[in-house]
This record gives structure tokens, C-alpha cells and sequence, in this order.
């Protein structure tokens, strides 16, 4: 019987997935963005990467089937499942204390960078940087002058996405805490996420 | 007069640029990639992020008056003048030697991330990693899927572009040696470019 692991809402986790596992990850509520990285556990410099995968499926919203890449152009990833619309974003940074500070912040917010740095404290994980995360379930459209829209997620209560590991990683999520611009839905509402291995 | 600097095809260059001064990258025979960097004199740990400036500009296409914005979200760079029909890339890695491995090239092949490296050899600019350059003139084009094209550059001979550095920065260019696929036009010629402070 699968375990169902819950992050909590604006918390981060982090799980080892061995190759040829699977990780999947459960909208709980609807409407919710899940920020996601992975690492290659026996070097864990090596990690996937949007600007690298983007080039390498020739797609900016990854689709069932792709591959997604490390910063050494390796396969780490295989999107092999998703009962959402599909709708993710390959491009943005991950929101942190310098974001939520730009959008007024006068003090200290939960931040997804914070939340991997938390996540993989205690795994030996190197971050001289935080990878650009793939923003599973974020709403970023764009018109054909490159200007962009967010809106909220369109994923529904219990859509999933499962992602099929390459290499032994460990994967790393957090349940964006955004609550000042519509990236989450529920009025800007951070909510749980969950997680099952199969 | 303003001083012409060439960087011959396939290779990279970089220069100080003082804050409030301006450098302004020609495609001297059009058609032609350029992959652009900067980094903050001060503290070059401290750069350009594409991935950070999207999220800041709202758009995935820079325009005149974009503010290009540091990993630390802090201004870096204003895109002042644009001469050609305003198509670039925020959204690829740098290729690099694993990118022309996965093209089919077995041997060694310039590209631009060792251009970089070879250009901020000697200027004390530490790259645990390459930062997704701006590529200057590249046209990529997307779907409303997120399916990528890439085209040929549109930018006609003589095109340019104008950033005003809003810190004392190191600017970094790399005339992208991509002969494989239409990243460059002349039938895939990669061709000189140039640059001028003012």
C-alpha cells in the first residue's frame, strides 16, 4: 500500500527515490504550487535543471513522456504521469527572502529557497546556488510578445504528477508559501501538499 | 569616438563596464548568437540571472526599459536600446561540450560556456557554475502548448542592443560557435561580433 507523506503548507521535504522508483506528487487541495528539485545521490552537484532541460525536450512546459535533464545534460527525471492540465512552469526562480522583500515584506516570510536549504540541511547536499526548482502546477502563460501572465493553478483536489528516477536522487519539494500574488489559488491561500513513492 | 572591440567568431571576450556607462553589442553581419553575461565588480558571486529578471519583468522577452536583475534580485543591467526586431532568449543554458556530445559530436567544440570561462580567467570571477546568459539575438518562439522552435536571428547586419550598467560590472560575450542547429543564420556560420562602451 502506498505511504502518503504530507508537507505541510509552506514547509519543504525532502526523499531519497532510487533509480527506476517513482515519485509522485498530490495536489491535496487543488490549486496548491509545488516547487520541486532533484539531486543525483551519489554527487549531488549534479542536479536537474530547467535552463538545460528546456533545451534538451524543446519544450518551456515539460509534457508526459519527457525527460528532464541535470546541469551536466545527464537524464535524471521521466515525467511518466499527470492527471492535472499539465500546466507547470520551467522558468521561474524559486521565491525567496529578496522576492517577498520586493514585494514590500518588512520581515522575514517562508520562502521556498529556504525551504530545500532546510530540507537538504542534513544531507550533504552542496547549494553554492538554488537551482531553478520546476514549479510543478504554477499558471504562467505568455502572449507572443513574451509578456507573461500568472494565474492560479488550474489543478484540481487529488491531481497528481509522477515522475519516474533515472538515477538513484533525492528529491526535494516545497509547498510555495506565496500568499501575495496569485501563484497559489484558494485567494492567495498556501495549502499542504503530498508525496508517494512506488 | 566610440572604440569598436570585435570578438572574433566563436570566441568570447569580456570587459568593465562603470556603473552609469553603457555597452551597446552589435551583430556585425546579423544572424549571429550572443550569449551575455554580467557580473558585480564588487562582489562577482553576485550576477545577472535570467531566471531571476523573468520573474522581475514579467516577461520571458526582454524590451527597451527591462531591468535585468541580479541573483540576489538587485538591479543590474537596463536594457536601453534595441535596434533590432527585439528577439532574444532568457531561457537556455550556455551550450557546452555535453551539448555538442548530445548533438553527435565526438571531439572537443567550442561553445560558449568555456568562452566565458577563458574570458573571466584572469578576473578573479568565481563560476561554481555558468549562469543562463542572456543570448542576445537568439529567436526562440513557443506554442501555446510550450512546444519550442528556433529559428534563425532576425536581426539584420549593423543590429545592436544597449544595456546601462546600474552597478560597476564585468560584462561577458560569447559569439556563439553553434554550427549544428539554426541557432545562427548564415547557414549556421558562426560570424564575429562586436561591442562599444559609451
Amino acid at each position: 500500500m502506498k505511504k502518503l507523506v504530507e508537507i505541510k503548507a509552506r514547509c519543504g521535504g525532502a526523499v531519497a527515490v532510487a533509480a527506476g522508483q517513482s515519485i509522485t506528487i498530490v495536489n491535496t487541495h487543488g490549486g496548491q504550487v509545488a516547487d520541486m528539485w532533484a539531486f543525483r545521490r551519489d554527487d549531488p552537484a549534479e542536479h536537474m535543471s530547467m535552463p538545460h532541460s528546456m533545451v534538451s525536450i524543446d519544450r518551456i512546459k515539460p509534457a508526459i513522456g519527457s525527460v528532464l535533464v541535470s546541469n551536466l545534460r545527464q537524464p535524471i527525471l521521466r515525467l511518466t504521469a499527470d492527471t492535472s492540465p499539465g500546466v507547470h512552469c520551467m522558468l521561474f526562480a524559486a521565491c525567496d527572502q529578496a522576492r517577498y522583500r520586493s514585494l514590500g515584506c518588512t520581515g522575514p516570510h517562508d520562502n521556498c529557497a529556504d525551504n530545500l536549504r532546510a530540507a537538504v540541511a542534513a544531507l550533504a547536499i552542496p547549494l553554492p546556488y538554488i537551482p531553478t526548482p520546476l514549479n510543478l502546477f504554477m499558471n504562467t502563460k505568455f502572449d507572443e510578445r513574451g509578456v507573461m501572465r500568472i494565474d492560479p493553478p488550474e489543478a484540481k483536489p487529488g491531481s497528481s504528477v509522477s515522475f519516474e528516477a533515472l538515477h538513484d536522487c533525492i528529491v526535494a519539494l516545497s509547498a510555495c508559501p506565496q500568499d501575495l500574488v496569485p501563484v497559489n489559488g484558494h485567494g492567495c491561500t498556501p495549502t499542504s501538499i503530498s508525496y508517494y513513492l512506488s
